[in-house]
């Protein structure tokens, strides 16, 4: 036999463990278990696809790129890390499911500190371009309880699919935080949600593109609740109906997310405040886990 | 029970697949078996280690780092793929092992085209600094044919640990092509090879400080090696007893490659020059894969 496939396999798998060795000197031992899991899995997948020279150079070429594009106001890596689904995954692993509390997704690039506090009822919109959309609902912990003074941060883009910090002239909208009351309600004016596209001319964009996907992500609205005793959940809500919804670039979706939003008429009339345009509204109750669960 | 791990093994592997599926649409088979299941590692390194947001946002900046380093002269992309043996594995899968044929290793960075061409015998140092070296040897077929014609490439650092071409001032020295005779003989003079460190004061550099790991290279040439009807051959000889050999920073010793190198007092005459100082020998037998070969 000319070209035995064990000793090839051998082969392989011996410079598999010289590089796993090659970390045992490391003093720290979760940087060393990290680090030999990446070399497992990183080898198993070059061996599995028999990875090409060329394929190999190509993808230099691809990091080199999504590297020499990113800054400080664009990040190329954290993208390919969302299209990937490795984004979301992290998410997973860290926001283990518990019983029936609410479903964490990404956090996204856009959230800000000290987003402006309203009280409740009041409108996160700031004059933000798009359809108001009344949000409303509880905060409850796992067995039922109340949660009251829970901390609210809801931030979203405009209709024309751009958060304010994308926008040069500084300002700031549809954002703001609050707090829910002594039942656990809370309740907003916001902007009903529209898709909008992920940053797609760059290297990530393209390879979008060459794998026939869109780079739209689904209409959702971001949640960061947090109270003493709870974990902390950050989550969008996001459309039934949205056209994105089983396509979204990032894989944020969860089916337990996907709301409801009611249609409203111009001649309805709206909590709080006179409209004369159409409205939406939608129900998010929320549970949160214990902030000791895994 | 409130933390079932069914829910959430399922969740994690859920998404995997809703990832994996959104390649369905590549027109590129191959591309979409390649991306399909790097997805699928790289999800099972991100669950396998259950890895942190905190972890998450380090990986993160240590490629942002990596992409800023990187220019026309510096990879380091390359040098991160070099340190976790992955250059060396797609070596591997590229060059599978085929009867007694000599083992491939990693090209490296500093092949140059267009080396001067010298005869069977001649020096290929062109005056870099170092130990003179005598190599010679056979290229054979793997049915023990003579090779005549093969055209050998060679190139080595000097004992300053420096290639010609990391020098500014554009010399050319310590690289040659020459072809085997009529029996497949070959022979030059070149240097006795020295260990050198791979380029370590950037982020890769960094890791290997962090895992206790030598940026050393283990002393070696370089051999390229091809004739018509045979796979061509990139591979390096590496010298029995140098310290570095168990760990080469960029894996690329194999033990079939560690060849002795005889010691000469400066009495001893040397083959076609008079050398007033030590000098070394080896003997290097190469057998070439057939072009067919896998």
């Amino acid at each position: 036999m000319t070209h035995p496939p064990d000793t090839q396999a051998a082969r392989e798998q011996e410079l598999v463990e010289r590089v796993v060795a090659s970390f045992d000197g490391a003093a720290d031992e979760r940087f060393r278990l990290v680090m030999t899991s990446l070399v497992r899995h990183l080898h198993a997948f070059i061996r599995d696809v028999r990875l090409t020279e060329g394929e190999w150079n190509s993808a230099i070429r691809f990091l080199t790129e999504v590297g020499h594009l990113t800054d400080d106001k664009r990040q190329e890596f954290i993208l390919l890390s969302d299209v990937l689904g490795a984004s979301m995954q992290v998410v997973s692993v860290n926001n283990e499911a518990y019983g029936d509390a609410t479903e964490a997704t990404v956090f996204g690039p856009f959230f800000v500190e000290d987003a402006p506090r309203i009280e409740s009822g009041e409108d996160m919109s700031f004059g933000a371009p798009g359809e108001p959309c009344w949000v409303s609902g509880t905060v409850r912990g796992a067995d039922g309880e109340p949660v009251a003074g829970a901390r609210i941060e809801v931030w979203e883009a405009d209709e024309d699919g751009f958060y304010d910090v994308q926008y040069s002239d500084g300002r700031m909208a549809a954002r703001a935080h609050l707090y829910s009351d002594a039942d656990g309600a809370y309740a907003f004016w916001g902007l009903t949600p529209t898709p909008y596209p992920i940053p797609h001319d760059g290297p990530v964009g393209r390879m979008l593109d060459y794998a026939g996907r869109s780079p739209m992500r689904a209409s959702h609205l971001h949640f960061m609740v947090s109270a003493p005793g709870y974990r902390t959940l950050v989550t969008h809500i996001f459309v039934r109906g949205c056209e994105y919804l089983e396509r979204d670039s990032v894989f944020g979706v969860k089916e337990s997310l996907v709301l409801d939003f009611v249609r409203h008429g111009a001649d309805e009339p709206a909590p709080g405040r006179t409209l004369d345009r159409e409205w939406a509204s939608t129900v998010f109750d929320i549970v949160l886990a214990p902030a000791d669960a895994d």
